[in-house]
């Protein structure tokens, strides 16, 4: 059970009335590790939306978008815990605190994740913190980017003797390193290879898998903004990969792998619109 | 557009009216590859409900549940392509002509698969068909099995220091053979291997992830029946993983990794009751 008035007002304490003491009659809430889906509100689970829409409170990620916070009622409080350079960033601990400090205090607490909770999504270490504390954490899975950005472009992950398997890795590094990946395996042919967050570190990549013997001629695919309107799809190989990726600069998928022989490059429906309606030297100025 | 009539009579041939040859007047249909997702209706995306809602014909592997099949209009042909001993089974090249004559019909097509279109699913395969063919097709993606099951089990697929990427492979492999699959990288640690219908495969699967150098205490989890209500998680170990596998017969995900240390078991909710309930005596008898 829920107190919705406590989230709307939770600085104020908890009044508890009648007897017993206020830790015992204080109801325990409970913690959502939801996944959003690629972004693309149609891309939710309908269990993700249920869950949305029983929050008192939405802690979420930037990825997320604003119609899909806007399925959640209009007493929850959402709190932001998007990294941003102009004003302070949650650590992952400070927002394991908040989400075990609020089911404490009696909330529904959904944890809205771009993509899947479990994939890259460090929803993790937000479970043990839940555990730890003896809050119940529930985890709804979501659509990842991967499988958004792959039927966009037409593109299977897994592909009859092009893709018998498919890899999720992570182009996130500590600042200034470079991703520290299993360059071996991932250059073996005959399997996709999905790096999220690849996008600043396409160079380095391109280049170890190229080093490791994946050959430069496999094709590669990047999707910005998988299922977005502004969704952009690029078709390059592995030797074009790094210069591809210069291009582009929202939150990106790199995809290398055989099967990408098949994916459909794609502009949004507005730019490519434009493209077709401008005369020529418009289009080159 | 489509024309439902045709959907419910379609062996009775397609009636022209007015001028114009037939081929030319008839509408082109489109086939839509939709994620049914892992089994529970609340994890279909909201958009694959949507369009199944428009759907003329339904055409549909054996693990997507009547629950969901029954969200297709009252009016919609569906077709089970499910491999069964009893009847004649539908090879991928027939299936493949089928999708495409339904949409040349001038049919909305549903291809309808369990988990996500391009993970597995044979999806590729069908949209090339229909590429040849000039028929359109969309791509829906779902929530493929691995997502349902780590949820379920609350064990993360990626988890910081213990699980830096995931690898799907399929322990299915041709009759009276071993899945062919690149056991030397499935066998580093710090990483997750998803195996998709490898239950039958579990002895050769585990021999050899170990006899590559996986370790044999590296925590393993077997999930039947992924979020459905009869779903059954097993927890164990690389070395325990055949052996758990032997006692399982449902459609079931192996999943091996640091992180799955974190899993839960658990038995479906009915069969747990009664164990509970149960004298010792009758449950041992």
């Amino acid at each position: 059970m829920s107190q919705r008035q406590t989230g709307s007002r939770r600085g104020s304490g908890l009044v508890v009335l009648g007897g017993g003491k206020p830790y015992q009659s204080k109801p325990v809430g409970e913690v959502w590790l939801v996944g959003a889906g690629p972004g693309d509100p149609d891309l939710l689970t309908i269990k993700a939306l249920k869950i949305l829409q029983k929050a008192d409170v939405v802690v979420h990620d930037g990825l997320v978008s604003d119609e899909i916070l806007e399925l959640s009622p209009a007493a929850a409080r959402r709190i932001s815990v998007a990294k941003r350079k102009s004003r302070h960033s949650y650590s992952q601990d400070e927002i394991n605190r908040m989400l075990v400090a609020f089911a404490l205090e009696g909330l529904t607490v959904v944890r809205l994740k771009g993509g899947d909770p479990f994939i890259f999504g460090r929803g993790g270490e937000e479970l043990e913190a839940c555990r730890a504390a003896g809050v119940a954490c529930h985890i709804v899975p979501g659509v990842t980017s991967a499988l958004a950005a792959s039927a966009s472009a037409g593109a299977p992950l897994t592909h009859r003797g092009s893709a018998q398997a498919v890899t999720f890795v992570t182009g996130h590094a500590s600042a200034g390193r470079e991703p520290d990946l299993d360059w071996e395996s991932l250059a073996r042919p005959n399997q996709t290879v999905v790096i999220y967050m690849g996008l600043s570190q396409a160079v380095p990549i391109a280049a170890r898998l190229m080093a490791a013997g994946r050959s430069a001629a496999t094709p590669a695919l990047i999707v910005e903004n998988a299922s977005r309107p502004n969704e952009r799809r690029l078709v390059t190989t592995l030797s074009g990969l790094a210069e591809t990726a210069s291009a582009l600069s929202g939150p990106a998928l790199l995809i290398v792998g055989e099967a990408m022989a098949l994916a459909q490059a794609g502009e949004p429906a507005e730019l490519a619109a434009l493209i077709q309606k401008a005369p020529l030297h418009e289009a080159l100025a």
